[in-house]
């Protein structure tokens, strides 16, 4: 996809999910151009202005209107942990309860309040103080595949004894990206948001990684059929990788203050600009469809070439982000060992999970089917190559 | 400075400190367009990059190198938020201590962790959650300036029954730009780093809004000839309004372990290539000599020509940030009226402090003298105007 | 077993196990009686005195010697909210962590540490801030009875992304009274004390209504062979309703400080006279013995009298605790209704558990086989009536 | 006062204040003998029983009407600290705010809630977690002398960018016992007070050690003719050592909810019978006056006979509690030195304040004078005989 000293690499990363339209596509980057050329402001704060209306404007036609969706929208700041902070402020705000749950295996970002809604028990660590205000809940993988964690949801807000506090929201990934690439099921996530209605509990979706169309829809949360109450975006929303971030809310929950939430770099221009050309080449090319084509092939791709390699492989995914789970196939070492080979054939891809032992396959949603095949096959590969070092040890 | 819609203003704001080197810097944009036309990468996460590598050779030959500061540089996350949070987790971990010293009129962001060194009540309730870990000391001000805040300080960290857990630091900025434009003197940041000696306290000096040569030097605190432990910087680091924020800690105080604090928007590379096009500017066009005389002319016009308007009339500042404080002046309602009607005589100017009766004047630092000139004739037209209507009154 | 106003009562409550001995127990009495006569000291705050002297020597010989336990005293003030406070203070300082895991059902007490550890939720809102550093764990009860609750306690202590923090200690009820007489299995607390010495944790055991010899046993927790690292004693440990507690510590856990825990009332010297007295008592009738024999009784007229009387009814516990839960048996309004039949009846008896609907039989462990008797048949009276009135609505 | 090992001693400490009415006093002994030996009720958890009624009365009758006080009583546990705990959660409740102040130098108990709002540094530390939602304002003593301490309160609650949020309820003693006896004037009382009024904030006042006679009136703030909101009373309640405590508050403020606040040791008949024997004696002996005749006794000689002995020396006290700050009369080791001298000479007295540096004198109320005369003779002597040696070295 891009070079850097000359080598060219295939990317399966696409910039952690920041770079879904591709490296410096040219739709946008001619948009982006045009603009700063033109003299465009290029810092606005909060206030209106040209690219930030035609951001809106942009935003309401084509992803929220079609969708029926009544948000607000809310420029909380740049990046996704922004983003999530606002979310919990207002969630709290409005049902005037302290406590949040968050998943097991869930990561939300790395200031103080999104932290504490992270699980990940090393950069919990980091946070130098106790993290409060948020309880984990299990999430339907691994151990708690044969367990019914939505029981557990409930037992827990009904018992009058379970030591838990209510809580103002519950926090979750459709797909815990960096959790391992862990799917909720249409129907769990369904019964999630029973269970908050009928407990009077906002739901958020943080849809920051898997968002702006990784797993097929724009939402990842539109084809389980649900609406959370809030939707914190980030990433890809500016198409350009250009740091920006939104909070969508039902309109009824709009309660902040002026100023109570702020921030200098809540309205970036350039993000604003890239974001409303990064939707209409969304239509223009009709992604969606694109990437319905491209899910066939991997999910086909890996199932059919990857899976057979070791029975303990597993596979997960939608749209276009897959995992491939190594814990049980590998040493630890060996996951990193893949990865290099990878690097060294021309493929960037990344690992997630416990003990980052699940390869992340996330390439630019417009990736040409030619170089996307490519780097399906350098993947297995370098598995296949290291499976047979592990039997002959 | 800019126009919107034909109509031309003069900027007093620059974008609450984000564009010192004014909208639009032609030297920088052009960098920045020949970048992006060039197709460099935009975004890079933590990876070693070559629009990186050549801001962080900048930053040292031309910023640290000649000030004889050893400082290492992380890059936090796009915002100042997010540059405090990692400070503050830094200085806890080195500590082990969970408490942190910040001052009454502080502010220093909005997400859980900043917020909690922010000093602003209307900020604080917007939390949903009791902010901890945070102790606010008295800022030398108001109330507090016929009272010695630096022995009050010393007491409490002394005096084994003051309640007070020892902090692991103190969050200071040299000139409260939010609360009000509040100026600590030099001796006072002296005694400061003294204390924090003495009690084994890391100092953190949060740069984001006075930093980037707002105060004359590219630190403001290199004024005090104090050399702060962590530094964070934000704002106007990119020079064109980008995201883009820095920790810079003492080589020794380094102790993150990979990951503990990361975030996708840490390497946005059209930041990297603005602030290293920015710091160079800086020098090509002898900014701070430039300050240097703006400085000297606000100051002398603040004085005699503002000041003497009303005995209420109180004037704060250094560099090319000062604060007309109006408290005593006028109405609590009459500093919006001045404000807005600077904005139709075409000029932007911004409120701080308590109850927003400051007017605080922050032009970019390359303003031409004529619009400087220009900008402070409609301000004091403004004030004096309505200083009438008082009277009468 | 005691009268007011003239009338007759059979006691199954024993001041919520305060009055294990019987309401003033003779022997217990005299001794008291004749302490306060001799005018010996009665208040000792912590220094050595005679009386704390004897009670120690008696503690030791009788109760830890024989059980080869090599526990050192803590007297943390008279209230088993003092011991626990002072318990789970230690196991933080010990382990340097600040997070504690308790059950949920579990009852710890009311003040703000100890609230912080009781799972119910009424009495939790009572505390006016949110309650930090416990995380709830399923207890082997009802929704978890199905459920393999040490396997999730290992797996959430393993997973590095269960988003919980490894605590200094897990407190437990062997038998969890207040939460509805939740009796956990010897094999359920073996597995707890494997988990806890696997993961390097403390493990605190709350004997405060269950120690004392409730259960048969003088700890309860003899009976699953296990040793807790700190053991927490209260309620009848005084032997005569006076106020006294203890906390029990293995010898190298005892890193207090001078002062570091105190309070005015840990050296009330009648509780120390009483509970010497009351050790020397419970020698002297054999009362494990005579417990024994009551247990057989109760358990057997529970099994045979009164669960035939609904299919619904479940009858829980130990020694002299038992639990008839009517949860699934009788409208909630019921229970309370049969207490007061029960009262009319001269029974003393009180609730427990969820919605407060499960009887608790706790008579003084010395109480006469007659009104042993006559109290079941009461109480069993009690419920049948109210099953057929249950029956005919 | 009494003996041990034959040895006779005279008593300065009164069980930290929990001998008000001296050891072993005659009234009160035969009353609580009578009572256990007519087999009273020992233990009655909450419930209403005759000796809890004449309690009430008693306290009505003899303590609240006389003082046209309207306070309802709750028995929140036996200790101290279980009734500040309870006090801090009612304002907690009643104003909806986690915050509240307490002073520097103050003292309110060991367990969570009270240790939270207690200033000692070496208590804290011992919490094993980080203490919240209290913070220490300044109090009229030492360093804070010259300093207008009613000025700050009210202007960190008024100043919007204080960074202090307001709190449920301002706890206070009159007099700091453990704090180094550090009598608040009745003026600043006075000022509290309207400050409280002002800010709707209620106002705590902890008699804990002050209360029940020890400064000459019944409660301590009486002296300054305020009425606190919530009262927190234990030590020399019961009249006997044994453990009681009680709240007190305005009769508007009861919205406790059923079981919101309770525990075992509730109901301690012998506390009751000896609370309210010792409010019959305290009349019957015309207590106040003696304690107004033996303060001029104490008062007169600290000022004539110890003052003297150095410069450095202060003395500071009312009623029959009497500090005599050495800080700057002595070396630190020299007070421990005194204090054993005294023990030798046949004097219990007790050390107080930072660095234990202060005498505290605190005779039960009902001493003879001749042993008062007597044991001030020995302490002017230990203090004397050291300053001797203080001078010649």
């Amino acid at each position: 996809m891009y070079s850097e000293c000359g080598k060219a690499f295939i990317d399966f990363f696409a910039g952690a999910g920041a770079l879904n339209y591709g490296h410096n596509n040219d739709y946008i980057k001619n948009r982006i151009v045009d603009y700063i050329k033109n003299d465009g402001l290029t810092h606005g704060l909060d206030m209106y202005t040209v690219a930030k209306r035609e951001f809106m404007e942009t935003f309401v036609e084509n992803v929220l209107k079609p969708r029926k969706l009544d948000y607000k929208i809310q420029f909380s700041g740049p990046t996704g942990t922004n983003a999530v902070e606002s979310a919990l402020k207002l969630a709290r705000k409005i049902k005037k309860r302290p406590e949040v749950f968050s998943f097991m295996g869930g990561f939300h970002g790395m200031s103080l309040g999104s932290l504490s809604a992270t699980s990940n028990r090393q950069k919990r660590e980091g946070a130098g103080v106790p993290l409060h205000n948020v309880t984990f809940m299990p999430f339907p993988f691994g151990f708690f595949e044969s367990f019914d964690t939505l029981a557990y949801l409930e037992h827990v807000l009904s018992d009058s004894h379970s030591g838990i506090d209510k809580p103002a929201a519950i926090i979750v990934e459709t797909i815990q990206a960096e959790g391992g690439v862990v799917v909720a099921s249409a129907s769990w996530l369904q019964g999630l948001r029973e269970i908050c209605d009928k407990h009077d509990i906002l739901l958020i979706c943080d849809e920051i990684q898997v968002g702006c169309g990784r797993t097929g829809t724009f939402f990842s949360f539109e084809q389980a059929g649900i609406v959370p109450d809030i939707v914190v975006m980030s990433k890809s929303i500016s198409g350009f990788g250009i740091p920006m971030s939104l909070v969508l809310m039902k309109s009824e929950l709009d309660i902040w203050e002026p100023g109570e939430h702020n921030g200098t770099f809540r309205g970036h221009q350039l993000a604003f600009v890239g974001a409303a050309a990064a939707l209409e080449y969304r239509e223009m090319i009709d992604l969606e469809g694109a990437v319905a084509s491209k899910e066939q092939y991997v999910r086909s791709y890996l199932e059919e070439q990857v899976k057979p390699l070791h029975p303990g492989i597993k596979i997960r995914g939608a749209g276009l982000i897959w995992g491939i789970d190594l814990t049980e196939a590998v040493a630890p070492s060996a996951v990193e060992e893949i990865q290099q080979q990878c690097f060294r054939q021309g493929l960037i891809v990344e690992t997630a999970g416990r003990a980052d032992s699940v390869l992340k396959i996330m390439p630019p949603l417009n990736i040409e089917m030619e170089l996307l095949e490519k780097g399906c096959l350098i993947l297995r590969d370098a598995i296949s190559s290291h499976m047979y070092a592990e039997t002959v040890i």
